[in-house]
């Protein structure tokens, strides 16, 4: 269920209900592919303002099925607030999962124990009903950018089997509650994006995502296929662009209509030692940083910011203490959770495109 | 300062008065080496009800002297409670660290960027001066028991030289409100042991600390010299045992009438999937806990076995997940904070013997 609160031009602010909350949109999801976000713990996702994060249905059957399964996603998690789960769609982009896609389905051996299964939509759907996530995925069939992206008649049949897997899951969907999304692709052709924007939109489900977006192409050719996308879903679907994440890029997404995000942009960063900054970007590794007895961001409220400085930070990180990891992980995602929750507010109140552009002045600035 | 406040037997509680709080005899410090617990905030050190950790003086001077010294060790880690310093005597055993020892002092080589210098027992105590900590070290000449732990006459010179540092140590203390701990050395001679011990109480230093042991001399004979020791030092006096951190070790050590103790064992065991629970120690990556919906120790009350299974913490570890070593962590101190509490309440109710017996009875019982 989805309910559009406030709007400034295309973007928007709205709930969307599950049976675990309701949840303020444009919402940004961390990832937690095996179970977990890196570094950080259910109680620090909970504390970074962190509401529904992603999990990936396939890597849980091939890990633990019967464990998370028996306990309830949730249960398992120990998260009371929203879940998504993929439904493993996007491992035909990963070597170590893929055997083939056919018509049927997708062949995977799981890079864990080596054991080969056939995904069949139907299967992907009754896996994540299983479950029992709040939010589920249908079984897309994601044209590999990299490999064959320019190749069009390849893309336009993963495009249409995406279609007709999207038609099974739909007639596979059993679990009364759990929201069923879902996924439109079409790659970096802008007839086969709207066509599968509308197409996906017409079967009705709860909600619509952008798929095969962020992966290789251009940042112009991303946002207009969004665009194109959008403009073929009906404005009471919430609309889920998968794999964005850094700041920027989420703001020209909202100003689009984007609802929901999810990315492990942040946390791959902070590992790295990126962190987002509301005067810039910080490399913390930098000698500069050294005896800096500063917060990270003097304007971030998060317990990082609160009680560490940059130059602990920069020990901690070029020691390779462990650490690092956490507390940078935290901040990225507690900055990027602070700026959704500003963005909302602003669109509330109609000053989002100012919101934006100020924003944006500070963070685009030169390293501190 | 130090006031004893119960005894059984040898065993004892007290109150260590420092200048950021006074802590409850017998405890437990994790090890901070390079400025944080591994996989540890310091929120969550503190919600491990640790009080005080001791960090490294020789590795912060070598990798972020001027602004740890700039912002005090407390400001600089973000923590309000005890902190201890070791002097840089034990980084003698790290080939990493080592070049030569004389009278004068010792000769290290900075693994982290090549430089050289020479630690006198003055210099020793001027860095820790200044980077600020409750409680400091003196430095001694740890002789290496792998090397020539039974090479009396060699053992003999760094007890003697141990002796002379501390004296020197003494002598160059300026830091009112520190207190300044001695080593005593001498082996697993008990002749050495004995006179290191007494010479080094006969210094009146705030503290005795026992170093040397548990580096690979056998339980008994660490046992016995520690037992030795403690015999030639006054009973008004703090007694450290240096390195000793499993929960058997600890509570043997606590009935001989030490007072303190510091160990990474806690969290190396975690980081390798070695819990210690009120039944027994738990290697949770084995297959059996793959579908334990079940707390790893009911009877514990850290937030991990109220908020996590084995089966999720089996998930994690098997999956090399970061998370995992962050929970195993904390899980394992938390469990050692609780013992010693335990244990402090039964001397005072002069039940530690009995106290003793029981947990060991549980600890020790076969993997549950």
């Amino acid at each position: 269920m989805f309910e559009i609160t406030a709007k400034e031009g295309a973007a928007r602010t709205g709930i969307l209900h599950t049976a675990h909350g309701s949840f303020e949109t444009p919402f940004f999801m961390p990832v937690a592919t095996k179970g977990a976000v890196k570094h950080m713990s259910q109680e620090l996702l909970e504390q970074s303002k962190t509401r529904v994060f992603i999990s990936n249905a396939l890597v849980l059957y091939f890990t633990n099925f019967d464990a998370v399964r028996a306990a309830g996603i949730h249960g398992f998690m120990n998260w009371k607030h929203g879940i998504f789960t993929d439904s493993g769609g996007f491992q035909i982009l990963r070597e170590g999962f893929l055997l083939s896609i056919s018509e049927i389905g997708v062949r995977y051996r799981s890079p864990f124990d080596g054991s080969r299964m056939l995904l069949k939509p139907e299967q992907a759907i009754d896996i994540q009903n299983k479950l029992g996530a709040d939010v589920i995925m249908a079984l897309d069939d994601v044209p590999d950018y990299a490999k064959y992206g320019n190749d069009f008649e390849k893309v336009k049949l993963a495009t249409e089997r995406t279609y007709r897997w999207a038609e099974r899951c739909k007639k596979a969907h059993r679990q009364k509650g759990q929201l069923l999304f879902g996924i439109c692709q079409g790659g970096i052709f802008p007839e086969l994006r709207k066509e599968s924007a509308k197409a996906i939109a017409e079967l009705g489900l709860d909600g619509v995502a952008l798929g095969g977006l962020s992966i290789g192409e251009s940042k112009e050719t991303m946002h207009a296929m969004a665009q194109l996308s959008i403009s073929r879903i009906p404005e009471d679907k919430p609309r889920y662009l998968m794999g964005l994440g850094s700041p920027e890029d989420m703001l020209e997404a909202i100003e689009l209509g984007i609802d929901i995000f999810d990315s492990a942009f942040p946390t791959q960063n902070a590992r790295h030692g990126t962190l987002f900054t509301s005067a810039g970007k910080v490399r913390i590794g930098k000698q500069q940083y050294k005896a800096q007895l500063v917060p990270l961001d003097a304007a971030c409220s998060c317990f990082v910011c609160r009680n560490y400085t940059k130059a602990y930070l920069h020990h901690l990180f070029r020691s390779a203490e462990p650490l690092a990891k956490t507390l940078l992980s935290f901040h990225n995602i507690y900055f990027i959770q602070e700026l959704l929750e500003q963005a909302r507010i602003a669109i509330r109140q109609g000053k989002f495109s100012k919101f934006k552009s100020e924003f944006l002045r500070g963070y685009k600035a030169k390293e501190p």
